[in-house]
């Protein structure tokens, strides 16, 4: 089924993907459905299942393989903000507190574990023949975060490169993989490499547009910020990091715009949100 | 492809199931690959990996299925042990030190959700129509196991009947698993729950023989152990222990028995060491 690319059925497609990810969560009262639930209704903007929705619509998938990918995408990056609040210590997500600091850090590690295990079998919902493609392509890019994560923890001094290749790790793989999946299903994945392209350059362009908003707080706190890699006055260097990342957000947009059928526009409107905030 | 159940095929399988492992590590130096490839070189009998094997040459699973199902499991219940390692603040693991206490409590969270990631990788490359299936009773499992580690955790007083309960959680899905997923994978998913009874009878002859065997240490250390919850002298309790055990790993034998093709004799000798172990 082609659905219209409407609002309203982008609204019914994502409160299917909610109630999805609610599903995933245990049936008996427990710590870890206390905790799942406290972090899932904390808000957050559902980026990823809303990347997938639209690279499902524009290739065509059915609605339960756009629900799946958007699920499945969706519950992994909320795993992994589960785990790496635990170990970077960050006592506050969305507004409210962590799991960790709610709950404890066992907690956080249980939760965690079950929503890396619950992606899966969301993803497992797409009944095509490519299942087995589909989930080796998101261990593959699990992979990458972890390593990415684990780099980021061990950093100790960094270079401009090293920021680059943490940044583009740490969330690029998460950000292409809703759209790499959505190709994947629609048999199209020599684009797979061109989507990475693109989500890699939009998580370097994002990390260095929060860097920008956080630089104060980054100072006070000591953490790594962007604009302190560079030379030149406070200005000089805030007014190269807005540049710099435009100019990343801009490739990523190319990179996107070749992605088949349309697949790549909700990829250009990412980017574009980057290029706003540091044109503007 | 139906192989004969001789020692030397299932040595050929395990090695292959210890080689697609150890290929799940990541490819570049890090910590995660060396933190992996020192929890994985630490030896372990890999009881999962051989109750697969043995149940998928019961039903006439191909070679592939065997591999995969096996790998699955074993580096599953891997990922449990890094996790929990890190969640009991347990500093050794088959006679060397965990990882958490090696490579820091960050890795082995990082590592342990590589090894949850690669799990399902494994499990995929079982190119089955029923692979959404698999999927799903695997992380049916994982959701059952967590919330007994997340019960265990939180446990401050026992109960014989909370005991139990928590014994079965946190080891018999893990237990159970590779033989569930030989007989889903075969077309024999209505004789799950008579191998997840089996698995849930070894759980608790397995824990309550453990802490038979770890009553001194456990009474140091004031960690909870069956025979504290008993009455009667330290003999009598000892006594009852056994007679429980060998009871609930009789339980598991008859249930075993009666899965299709034979495919219940590896838990039927699992459950053979606890009789041996309490009656001898």
């Amino acid at each position: 089924m082609k659905y219209p690319n409407q609002y309203s059925d982008e609204l019914q497609l994502l409160a299917r993907v909610e109630e999805t990810m609610h599903a995933l969560l245990p049936d008996t009262e427990s710590t870890v459905r206390n905790a799942g639930y406290h972090h899932l209704t904390a808000g957050g903007s559902r980026v990823r299942a809303k990347l997938a929705i639209q690279a499902a619509c524009a290739l065509g998938l059915d609605e339960p393989a756009s629900v799946a990918i958007s699920s499945a995408t969706e519950i992994l990056h909320n795993a992994s903000l589960l785990h790496d609040d635990l170990q970077d210590s960050d006592p506050i997500r969305r507004g409210q507190e962590a799991v960790w600091k709610k709950f404890g850090k066992n907690a956080a590690i249980c939760t965690g574990d079950l929503f890396l295990s619950a992606a899966y079998a969301a993803l497992a919902c797409c009944r095509t023949e490519r299942l087995t493609e589909l989930i080796s392509h998101m261990h593959q890019n699990t992979e990458k975060v972890i390593s990415g994560q684990q780099a980021d923890l061990e950093a100790d001094t960094y270079t401009k490169k090293a920021y680059e290749k943490i940044a583009r790790m740490k969330s690029g793989p998460l950000l292409g993989l809703p759209v790499e999946l959505c190709l994947i299903a629609a048999g199209y994945s020599t684009f797979v490499p061109l989507a990475q392209q693109a989500s890699y350059e939009i998580a370097i362009a994002y990390q260095v547009t929060d860097d920008i908003q956080d630089m104060d707080k980054d100072k006070v706190k000591g953490a790594l910020n962007y604009t302190s890699l560079l030379t030149g006055s406070p200005t000089e260097a805030i007014d190269e990091a807005r540049a710099y990342a435009s100019e990343r957000a801009k490739k990523a947009q190319r990179a996107a715009a070749d992605l088949p059928s349309g697949s790549g526009l909700g990829l250009n409107l990412l980017a574009q949100r980057f290029i706003h905030a540091n044109e503007h």
